[in-house]
């Protein structure tokens, strides 16, 4: 790992969208893809940020993404579409299924969008943080390729699929307090951290990952070719398994093991699907009410008595947007080879 | 502990509704109560069966529970509704949201109710269950009075609030084949299994609970008078401050610390809050395609090699589903003193 360089996140954005359309991305799918990714980097989850680019880069030469994918959003009902991604760069998907859902909610009060046919689509606090600037709840999550076996099972069969819960927050502002921004996986630990400690000849500790015979394993090499835990064991399986049915089943996207690894096939389609389930508060309670009742919420969780003196009780995602603030004034810190190989790739 | 008595479902729910009635309940909200805390009893999940009759009752007759309740929809979209409970029986406020928002899913594909001035409402599961038998997906949460300190903190602010995830699957009958059904509370064990251990005289495994200071305890007594631990430390503790804001904040009802804890004050309101949202998976996808989606996810996980080869991979819920069909068949067991105290309620 080299040193780190610090780069504005416009310059991060400009970088991006040029590797991007030098994969042959088109102009609107890059800068969106770009924007998500470069949101990441700034919250600090520098695991889902332009790091990203390297492998959606390869995918879009490779013919594994479409870069000129015909996005398709088919109303259902009043508050339901459906997302055809026809196998676009997945923040792209993502992005056309919530700008979609925003005019939906707005006109309908509520929305719910399944996206199929997509790909790896970034963190999902940036689309939370999107929902929540423009005042509305967002439930959303996506399936990914299998690293974790069903509880009670030896075989990875389920992914690491992640959920997110956002809520607007008043006096959140761009370099202010945060909105409620909850984003998890269902690991214990993600995988990064394994190929991590693999990387630093460390072991990893009890309770990660099993191995490939679904033994428990300290070998961060042996968990590597075994799988992840769940957290809280068959309750982060469950949660797991219904955020696929919410992504994968009822957005009639590809699920559980049919959906295809990037990772062994950069140069097929993944069949990703993804949801977004957007709720309009002040629709339901009105402005005022609403803005009182989270604002009350948010310090509650707040003044909770610490048990760190140093360390105050936090809201979820707080830490994120303090990052993002931070990096919105100074810049966003990247891996100097990192940078190298994305200019690189801007410069093709 | 007696011994358990075996009680048709039949003649379980009379004894229920004629203990409810003599503590002063209406009849459909009597009829409803008794109906979720029987199917809670014949899923196995016997914390929040008929045992519940016992402070469900107290509470009528202490006028803590409004027997009497004027229970009101208020229909703010065609997806989203308010329900103010009138501090009604927690079953009787939720099945009256469930039935609404059943006719408002049939109608325009989705819902979401929020509901305030409730009480403690049973399990979850038997709602995912009736939204499953009419074909509808459900994700549902409940708030509860405070046990569990948000992440970081060292005070209890945030309840052990439930959240449950269900999906219609084809095939599935009264005593047959499984709908998934996933109902988790957040933290790493119930309650009553600590207070289980404090009657037994064991100790407790460590990460279950910490005392009143913030320490670790495998003292059961230590732990009941500090607080549960959530699962996966910051992810459980986020998810249920997100099932709060779902079902608190949304809803207009009280959250966190302003929830009136029953076990405390039994003769006030709790203005607890839940809600309730459904999507009609059929409008989405079809019905073909939805079944044959769905029916191929629950082979997927049902057919997962297992760890142990005499305990198949189950669907979540799967196991409920198995005891509530036995129970239907051949009765519920129940320990033979509840029994004689719930027939003294009756014959009140």
């Amino acid at each position: 790992m080299t040193a780190s360089v610090t780069v504005s996140p416009a310059e991060l954005r400009r970088l991006a969208v040029a590797a991007l359309s030098a994969a042959g991305a088109q102009a609107q799918h890059a800068a969106w893809t770009a924007d998500i990714l470069v949101e990441g980097d700034m919250m600090g989850l520098g695991t889902h940020g332009v790091l990203r680019l390297l492998t959606y880069c390869e995918r879009l030469r490779l013919g594994g993404i479409k870069g000129a994918a015909d996005i398709a959003v088919e109303r259902r009902a009043a508050s339901l579409a459906l997302v055809d991604g026809d196998n676009g760069l997945g923040p792209a998907v993502a992005m056309a299924a919530l700008e979609a859902g925003l005019a939906m909610v707005a006109d309908s009060g509520m929305a719910y969008l399944g996206c199929r046919e997509s790909n790896h689509l970034g963190a999902l606090a940036p689309y939370g943080l999107k929902a929540c600037a423009a005042g509305y709840v967002l439930i959303c999550g996506t399936n990914a390729s299998t690293t974790i076996a069903p509880w009670g099972g030896r075989e990875a069969r389920l992914g690491n699929n992640p959920l997110s819960i956002a809520a607007p927050c008043p006096g959140s502002t761009e370099s202010g307090g945060p909105h409620f921004l909850l984003d998890m996986a269902m690991s214990v630990a993600a995988r990064g951290k394994i190929r991590k400690a693999l990387d630093e000849g460390q072991p990893i500790p009890e309770g990660w990952a099993v191995d490939a015979a679904g033994k428990p394993t300290t070998d961060p090499a042996a968990a590597l070719s075994g799988f992840l835990l769940p957290f809280g064991g068959h309750k982060g399986s469950g949660l797991s398994l219904a955020v696929d049915m919410l992504s994968g089943v009822l957005s009639g996207a590809r699920f559980l093991t049919d959906i295809s690894p990037w990772t062994d096939y950069p140069e097929r389609p993944c069949g990703t699907g993804h949801f977004f389930l957007l709720i309009d508060p002040k629709r339901l309670l009105g402005a005022e009410a609403y803005d009182a009742a989270i604002a009350h919420f948010r310090d509650i969780v707040q003044t909770t008595p610490p048990a760190d003196t140093a360390q105050p009780v936090q809201l979820p995602g707080q830490r994120e947007q303090e990052r993002r603030a931070a990096a919105l004034s100074s810049g966003v810190a990247i891996p100097g080879d990192l940078l190298a190989q994305i200019e690189a790739l801007a410069a093709a």
